[in-house]
């Protein structure tokens, strides 16, 4: 399919402020945690820029909501406490940062917490269970070691956080420690002087604060807007909150813990970068502050509170296609400062707006359909601000957004763009990456950057950059699971030969500051114009080309890779149940030529002068594909995920996410009244594919 | 909102063709069973009409099912018998009509039965329980008529068919019969003299046929379209089905066993018109063919069939909007003959499409929008063809679909025009019913002969018909409770202050015959010609009127009166409950505001000159509103219902139904934790109106 550069505005972003941009000092210089009275100043400051007679927009209002935040109590702080035989107090660890750039104190800088984690005081004998995952207890349950109380110390990644906790109670674990170990996210270093403000590296007392409730949304107001009228659920009805209490810790900490447990070694794959052996517990060597028989107490004085959130919304009506949305979001809040998470993004987004504002005042461009720029309220919670609007205005922009992108922490690093999303987005992507200069000077364009830091052979295009797929890690997934949009998140980030770090090192602590950015993240932030760059082109091609940039056919290497998956890993065992993948094949079969032949269809069309209603019915093919994958029943245990391709895939095979999961469950001793979900899961693939190659036929073939 | 007649094809069904309509004989001529040979043929004949060079359309083609029915055996008739306390068979009851016009005989009768209905032969005494309603049994309970294990004979009417043998299973009863009581049918006359053929009433030995299973579509396929490859669940496991045997038997044999019941005598109100007292049983009182201890024996040998089904689809394809859809419908499965039901509404679909195909065979015309004729199969089985058509193309017809019209029974008799339909079509069919003659003498227009026969007072257009709403009695279920396409049903219908039929008395029954309807229905087929002119000025007017017809702000007033009924009826109660009615005014009054200002809008535009863009995007407006009504979480336990307005209401208060049946829940006695689900329910439809009202509002305001 053709991609018509936009024929208004070609290259406004040519404009995008060099460095400083301006607005990055503003949004980041102070602590901004979600519904505080400096996420309202930001609020203020968004509606100020969007409302500007030079700069601002058509429209800039704010959507509120009561939502259920959780936050520690600054009267009684979080506590980790060990505590002797005899009930007296040995030590005590208080979760907080250093102060080391004079920004992580003062009392806008919340504790660090596990947000949702309840309220309790724990105590027990401490293990050590690895990241928390299901199989790390099961392998200490094995052991022979007497779970029933305990307090585990776990590390951060491979498990979500609230995962760990759920995993934990299941073994009747009392309480949960999360450490980050310097392991995972300093590339082994952990000496102050080894960490910032010496280094990007995370400082021994940095904690990793953030939301341990399993899904996202409002916890009480599940499905429906929470207004402060909307029915609420009895918030100890609620699931998906953290069953036992948890607390972050930093590495100073959890190494402090850690080096004193007595017990088995763990095994090599459980050990980090901490200066000792690593041992399993349950319980302490004798030691310094510590006794043979001594416990952990962790004090949980998280509170849960209704509290109002804003999403600024700044409308560009289209001048065409008014009824079209092209929807552009960042969130807002922060853990602390958040200059990189999110106001990386919340600096492109601002630039991207003064850029477009700025052509829409002079009265030089309007775009042919309209834009929806918006800074989400409360994503730290679990998307909540996103999540909220997607439920207040379901009918509205499932039947008119065109694509939602989403750039949240804009810069992780500067080596490379990262590009997720839905594979008809892909196009659209690379378009613009081979546009623009990559940051830099080695004179390739972001495309070109990008293939040398990851890339896949493609059946279709030979080599090409791989993009990722799309999770619940920021506001898109409301939009793609809940609502089909066509979704992206675009960044620049890691070179991974250079590290493994999880993520930024100082993610979600009271380290992330414009500080860190400017000395470790992107010193000339060339990499945040790179990306303001790629998501302006992005938006505009979206919002003003006359074909919609949306390539469906890109859809059919999915279905191709998953159905191979499927017939490679699980073809065997579904035919002994009985189970043909025959109809599978059909249908990916029906999809990749009825998608290819609208691609013809749409070539032939850019030749002629097909007439605007002609366009319109195609748009509206290519718009609404990505609808057809919804089906709000074939998952009815998963809030808001109905998308059949990208649902949650707990099963190890990568196909289709419905019958991964269900031959995952069935195929076990237990498992033989579970094959009649997995033909059900199959049924609902095939029939989704064969209804969505039924919309992408020519629209009289019906 | 104005109403533009078609540019194009102004008055083409002054052409419908008068008596006799060609078709009706070939159409009711034999029995045509859903999946027999004879409906099979049936199809051949749509085909070959609609693929005819002078007056077929673009294209017609089968859509295909395999589907599960059910029936009786042929070689084990399904049978009453009475039996001594020695097991001596006293009497026994072959349900079956007696063959008085000579089309009641032959092979391709099927015997009377409850499809779905489990086989078995369960043996009791007999009781009489009415309607078989939940109160009846309860009734008999109170009374102290042990149940268990009893045979109850009920009436048809009042509960659904498959309700009666749900309703007596809960009370312990073992076998239903089923039978129509001459005063619900024939007004009280029961002698072979003053019934078919003497008159329209129903001879003694008529037995109504009909579906037993309490959903509809595939039962064993929900969801999901009845491929052969498709996922089943197995029978056994199914829902929906009676859980006890039943069987519906004639007043003659109902006469015979109701007239020698011992016992209380009935209350008033569950006397008919039988020639006899009417007693509850349980067992006779000694007779003739009865001795006081001797017990009925059902023996019911239903069988499960999976069997193929065909829709059959007739294409015009439209030449400005091929991408909107104007879906007509009729099913084309008869019990027996079928020549009111559903022959009558076949015949105006077949005279519909010549006229239409003549035509478009001559090119003098072509519609702006596409047109879909659809005969359904397997509709008198739970409306299965049109279900699975549903679930096959959900996305499609969801994205696409302007309206769904149904004409299922076209005449049931000469007197008035019966609309059914969701608010927005009213004003539609009251234009068709301006411009078209009522059948007869009169002169006057079809609905200023409506209006004389049904009538209310509309707060906004003053006197009008009343038109009904729609519950899941025809092909319209799915496309209005599953995929929210506003839809109707059009038919011609009785005086009511000459009647109190329950329906027309031969329906499902072998006397359902071609010679009925030219005799008693309607002799000059004028009913059936003024059906046709209404449908097909309807669907002209959706297919070619430049706006669409479909007038959104008449929901303000079903809004308005569900609001009020809540308000009186259930105020003070949620009031008790700290639940407040406030939030739905508002919404209610959004609606209103929105939906009054998109007409302005309209009328506007109207006045000008509108370009095809600016038309197309208020239009999908007009076509969407009643999809943002769908909330398929709303009800978790309905199959297919998922409109917030129109799902089934068993609570007693005529307000929104969820709203309705959560508050009849909570209020018992044991009812407290209900009151979450009625809060609940009442933001379900807040957020409902809310949304829809966005969606109505100028496309640019977001």
């Amino acid at each position: 399919m053709g991609l018509p550069t936009p024929p208004v505005a070609q290259q406004p972003f040519a404009d995008v402020a060099a460095l400083p941009l301006p607005p990055r000092r503003e949004l980041s210089q102070q602590p901004h945690l979600a519904s505080s009275p400096r996420d309202e100043a930001l609020v203020q400051l968004l509606l100020q820029r969007w409302g500007d007679q030079v700069s601002g927009l058509d429209e800039a209002r704010t959507v509120e909501y009561e939502v259920l935040l959780s936050f520690p109590s600054p009267e009684h702080p979080n506590l980790i406490e060990v505590v002797g035989p005899d009930g007296a107090v040995l030590h005590s660890y208080l979760p907080k940062e250093e102060n080391v750039t004079g920004e992580q104190g003062g009392p806008d800088v919340v504790q660090p917490y596990a947000a949702y984690a309840p309220p309790g005081t724990p105590q027990g004998l401490l293990i050590y269970a690895n990241h928390g995952t299901e199989d790390d207890f099961q392998y200490l349950f094995n052991q022979g070691i007497n779970l029933q109380g305990t307090i585990a110390l776990t590390r951060y990644g491979m498990a979500g956080r609230g995962a760990k906790a759920v995993n934990a109670a299941k073994y009747g674990v009392a309480g949960v420690l999360v450490y980050t170990d310097p392991g995972d996210i300093n590339d082994g270093r952990s000496f102050p002087n080894e960490t910032f403000p010496y280094s990007w590296g995370l400082p021994p007392s940095g904690v990793e604060r953030g939301s341990y409730y399993e899904y996202f949304g409002d916890p009480v107001t599940p499905y429906l807007p929470a207004h402060p009228s909307s029915f609420r659920l009895d918030s100890n009805n609620a699931s998906g909150f953290p069953p036992i209490p948890a607390q972050p810790i930093g590495f100073r900490d959890a190494e402090d813990l850690l080096c004193n447990l007595r017990g088995l070694p763990a095994p090599v794959s459980w050990k980090g970068a901490l200066h000792c052996e690593y041992h399993l517990g349950p319980g302490f060597k004798s030691g310094e502050n510590f006794t043979a028989d001594s416990q952990v107490k962790v004090s949980v004085h998280n509170r849960l509170e209704l509290r109002n959130s804003s999403n600024v919304l700044g409308i560009i009506r289209g001048a065409v296609e008014p009824d079209r949305y092209v929807v552009y979001g960042n969130h807002r809040d922060s853990w602390v400062h958040g200059a990189v998470d999110p106001s990386s993004g919340t600096a492109v987004l601002l630039e991207l707006s003064r850029v477009l504002g700025t052509l829409l005042k002079k009265g030089t461009w309007r775009p042919r359909r309209s834009i929806v720029l918006a800074s989400w309220g409360a994503e730290e919670f679990g998307l909540i601000g996103s999540t909220e609007f997607t439920e207040e205005f379901f009918s509205k922009l499932q039947e008119r957004t065109v694509a939602y992108i989403n750039v949240d922490i804009s810069v992780f690093a500067n080596a490379t763009l990262r590009g997720q999303g839905t594979p008809p987005v892909q196009s659209v992507i690379f378009s613009a990456a081979k546009e623009i200069s990559s940051p830099g000077s080695s004179g390739l364009s972001i495309y070109d950057n990008w293939i040398r830091y990851t890339n896949r052979s493609s059946p279709v295009y030979g080599l090409i950059p791989s993009m990722g797929t799309l999770g619940a890690g920021s506001d898109y997934a409301p939009f793609i699971h809940f609502l089909g949009i066509s979704s992206m998140d675009i960044a620049y980030t890691y070179d991974r030969s250079k590290t493994s770090a999880r993520i930024y090192p100082t993610y979600h602590t009271a380290f992330d500051t414009l500080e860190y950015v400017e000395k470790f993240v992107d010193p000339d932030f060339s990499s945040h114009q790179a990306v303001a760059r790629m998501a302006g082109s992005v938006l505009l091609r979206l919002s003003d080309s006359f074909f919609l940039p949306l390539k469906v056919s890109d859809y059919s290497e999915t279905l191709r890779s998953f159905l191979q998956a499927a017939q490679q890993d699980l073809g065997a065992l579904l035919e002994q149940h009985s189970i043909s993948l025959g109809p599978l094949v059909t249908a990916v079969e029906k999809f990749e030529a009825a998608a290819t032949a609208l691609g013809q269809r749409i070539s032939d069309l850019q030749k002629g002068s097909p007439d605007p209603l002609q366009v319109r019915m195609v748009n509206d093919q290519l718009m609404l594909l990505e609808r057809t994958f919804l089906n709000p029943r074939a998952f009815p245990k998963e809030r808001y995920y109905s998308h059949v391709l990208w649902a949650p895939r707990t099963g190890s095979v990568a196909t289709f996410p419905g019958l991964a999961n269900a031959c995952s469950r069935a195929n076990t001793p237990h498992g033989s009244e579970e094959w009649a979900e997995v033909h059900r899961q199959l049924s609902i693939v095939v029939a989704a594919l064969e209804g969505a190659a039924a919309t992408l036929r020519p629209v009289d073939d019906l």
